[in-house]
């Protein structure tokens, strides 16, 4: 039983320390958060998770970690200068300014209906009616001013402009003095270091077709309306694939790649049926793209959004990046580049003639990973004694904290003691972090990692050292007490076992 | 044997895929480097043994992972837009411009003996120096020009302004609109984003004092020159702690940190011997400091540099960015706050009044670290055959590949499939990356593995697959040749008992 809304995810994170908003105590800075103490470990525990599946456990794939500001030239010849922006109207009366598709959609059914009638579009073909009013600016404005669009901040209706393109980098001056030539961006995505260090790859590794590049890290957005927790946000970070093939194996890589990540996602407790699979529409194609699959999942309150894209990129990256390009017999369409100072092909592996090969990318956001996860895994349940518990039934590789150690009283030194040694010897299996609990109230600190994903806490109790207050079970003494978190069924078993029995289940 | 000079490393790194330059096909951009396919495994190596040594086996430590780009009223407060600034002067013959220190660092001697004659100083002591110049400004102008100081770009004699302080933040817009509030630092230290966080961790966790938490990510610095590959560079990583600890223990506390992460380097195979601790001098305290520690490491070429800072930063952080400081009684002196909505008190452990706490902070360069690992594991051996070998003697637990597995002949379909299932069998130990190496020349393998320090090369051949050429020895058949990386030792063991040896070896 998943998360039913944003509310009841949002107020987990922050009551349990998995998600802060940004600079909070000078009133936040809105689309930036913070990862508290169990939102890190659950975020790197994603990233090993993906890391594992798509470098380690392949014969096909590098790793990355390119920087995250680049030179002006990359994003030019990215194509993102030109095309990564969104359009946005300015209220005339106030000056807000708004994402022109956000404004629309959070309008009334009825004033929605309005702006489509005054486009002469369909208001069910929400992305026609958005496209529509980009194109003919002069129309959109006036469309919006009649159908009486409201704007959020003011709850008037605006007295709007004409759409205009925002871009979406954010700009920085590069060294001391400030002109024309010294600024760079933050990258919008990290692909761009994939594609900048495609030859580098190739010559340190002496890779062939087909191969990858894998690369996790931030990237920023200088979205006009961040909204929606972490789904929407300005400081991101991804985990992206580019997938070099050699042209005409493309389509074939594209659905092997579709198969892989559904798969992936499913062992990290997101099902295949939360999941719908758009195939985009070419008209909705983003400029670099022969064919995209979108794999949308379905969170709670905001409903079916991008969880992931898996994009054919075809060789316009490479093209667009490469020197030379004349001779290289392109099929993208690209835009001049006489700046860049490297060919960017590889032999193919038939001919040996050297070819610009084609790019299959399956890029994924980790916070949005972080909030399907989460969200999959919130339960709430209630109990036989009528009580309701929150429980979050994480898989055990992602549990932020794999095992708690629980001493039953923390004023008593040998439990203490006891309990802080068996934590160190479960540390050093290596499966992640394990917590000694010593808040002293055993029904808290089960609620506690109930509500964190725990998935066992063991408990040192008076019998382990053979000091039970009802006359000592001796019988009982060098054993503690395991508790499933999702059974919530209670064992006992010897310490000495301890760590063997936590491995079989974790690893 | 370490590395003998900065090039030889850099010239591996480049050569073996650990470091490439950033956005090197547009010309490159100073100050910014990507890592490679052998560098990111090293530097996540790293910092997983960071994070182990640091968070998971104490009980008194919590993580975080905040957001790179931080509200201007964060960096006002922390005192980082009045004072992180470095001296810089122009040169109005060709308006180049440098970092005052480093461009009187690199004149020849009898210039910077000049220098310090005009400005009364003694020429051995380059920090009073640099900040007598930095101080009596009109004077230090008329004292670059007398003395001859050079202009390293242009090698004349440079017209000299006077130093002017440059802020080394960078900055950016945050959102459609650029007006006077409308602008963010990308952070130049990670510390920021615990300290106003505080408050939030401690709610969300009930920590009690003393207790620390601790950061892994990237900071930015505008560095006026970048220089020394990837030592002084403008985007780098940091591994922070801030350890908060009752006024009064500060001082015990500080050295214990110090013991700590001097046996950690250890650890890493960076020894003490190589390490200089340099008790700052008062005079050169920075601003919040009360006492600090910097880890000065022998690196090849540049000499000692600092690969730690240990800085006790009193109450002078909390004190900075909380609400209400005039009846908190603190020691440091702070700038006004009228901005912050929280007040970052804990309760005193024994009197339960509220207490803003000190802090001990261990802050280390994740580049820096790694330079140094490098540098201590580069070894250039004469072998008895009189051949020489480069090899990186890393500590098995930071090598970027931890075995590789060879076929001995990548055209036979038995062995390059026998490899590739030891490959996938060792992998599950979950050690860190595996890499199923069929380039087919076992020599060359050989000599790739030891020159990026992977300590163990796995070989199948055919007596593996019972098909040896000089007539089969059976007793050899599903055994395969381990290769140790220092000691150049093989030994033949069973497919079978693999695993455990190679877990034994790694673990």
């Amino acid at each position: 039983m998943p998360a039913s809304s944003m509310e009841e995810l949002v107020s987990l994170c922050k009551r349990r320390g998995f998600i802060f908003q940004g600079s909070e105590i000078y009133g936040g800075l809105q689309g930036f958060y913070d990862y508290g103490p169990l939102g890190v470990e659950l975020k790197n525990n994603i990233k090993a998770a993906w890391w594992r599946s798509n470098v380690y456990e392949r014969d096909d794939m590098e790793g990355l970690d390119s920087s995250i500001i680049m030179h002006r030239l990359v994003l030019r010849h990215s194509g993102h200068e030109a095309t990564f922006s969104d359009p946005m109207v300015d209220n005339k009366k106030n000056n807000k300014r708004y994402r022109l598709d956000h404004l629309v959609k959070d309008q009334k059914a009825d004033v929605i209906a309005k702006v489509a009638a005054e486009m002469g579009e369909d208001a069910s073909n929400f992305p026609a009616l958005v496209a529509a009013l980009n194109k003919q600016a002069a129309r959109a404005s006036e469309a919006l001013k009649t159908a009486g669009v409201r704007d959020p901040f003011s709850g008037e209706v605006g007295d709007w402009t004409e759409p205009k393109p925002f871009n979406m980098m954010f700009k920085t001056t590069i060294g001391p003095i400030a002109d024309e030539e010294s600024y760079g961006y933050l990258r919008p995505e990290t692909a761009q270091g994939i594609f900048t260090n495609f030859k580098n790859v190739v010559d340190s590794t002496s890779r062939r077709l087909p191969f990858g590049i894998a690369q996790i890290g931030k990237a920023f957005r200088n979205e006009i309306t961040p909204r929606n927790f972490i789904f929407r946000v300005r400081e991101l970070e991804q985990m992206e694939i580019e997938f070099f093939c050699v042209p005409g194996t493309d389509e074939q890589w594209h659905e092997h790649w579709l198969e892989r990540r559904l798969s992936w996602w499913e062992a990290q407790g997101v099902p295949r049926s939360k999941i719908e699979i758009l195939d985009v529409p070419k008209e909705d194609l983003a400029h670099y793209s022969k064919r995209t699959y979108d794999l949308m999942y379905d969170y709670p309150t905001l409903g079916h959004e991008e969880i992931e894209g898996i994009a054919n990129r075809s060789d316009y990256d490479l093209g667009s990046h490469t020197k030379s390009q004349a001779e290289l017999g392109l099929v993208a369409k690209v835009e001049e580049n006489l700046d860049s100072i490297a060919k960017l092909t590889i032999p193919h592996p038939e001919t040996n003639k050297p070819v610009v090969p084609f790019v299959i990318e399956p890029s994924a956001g980790v916070d949005r990973a972080m909030l399907a996860v989460l969200s999959e895994a919130f339960t709430k349940e209630t109990l036989e004694n009528g009580n309701e518990r929150i429980v979050l039934k994480l898989r055990p590789h992602l549990a932020p904290i794999k095992v708690a150690v629980i001493p039953l009283a923390r004023n008593k030194p040998e439990l203490v003691e006891l309990a802080r040694s068996i934590k160190n010897d479960l540390q050093k299996l290596g499966l992640g972090r394990i917590l000694l609990e010593d808040s002293g109230n055993i029904g808290k600190a089960y609620r506690r990692h109930d509500e964190v994903g725990t998935p066992f806490c063991v408990t040192v109790d008076f019998d382990t050292i053979g000091q039970s207050a009802e006359g000592a079970d001796q019988s009982l003494k060098d054993t503690v007490t395991i508790r499933d978190r999702d059974t919530l069924q209670q064992e006992r078993i010897q310490i000495s076992e301890l760590s063997a029995w936590i491995q079989a289940k974790l690893r």
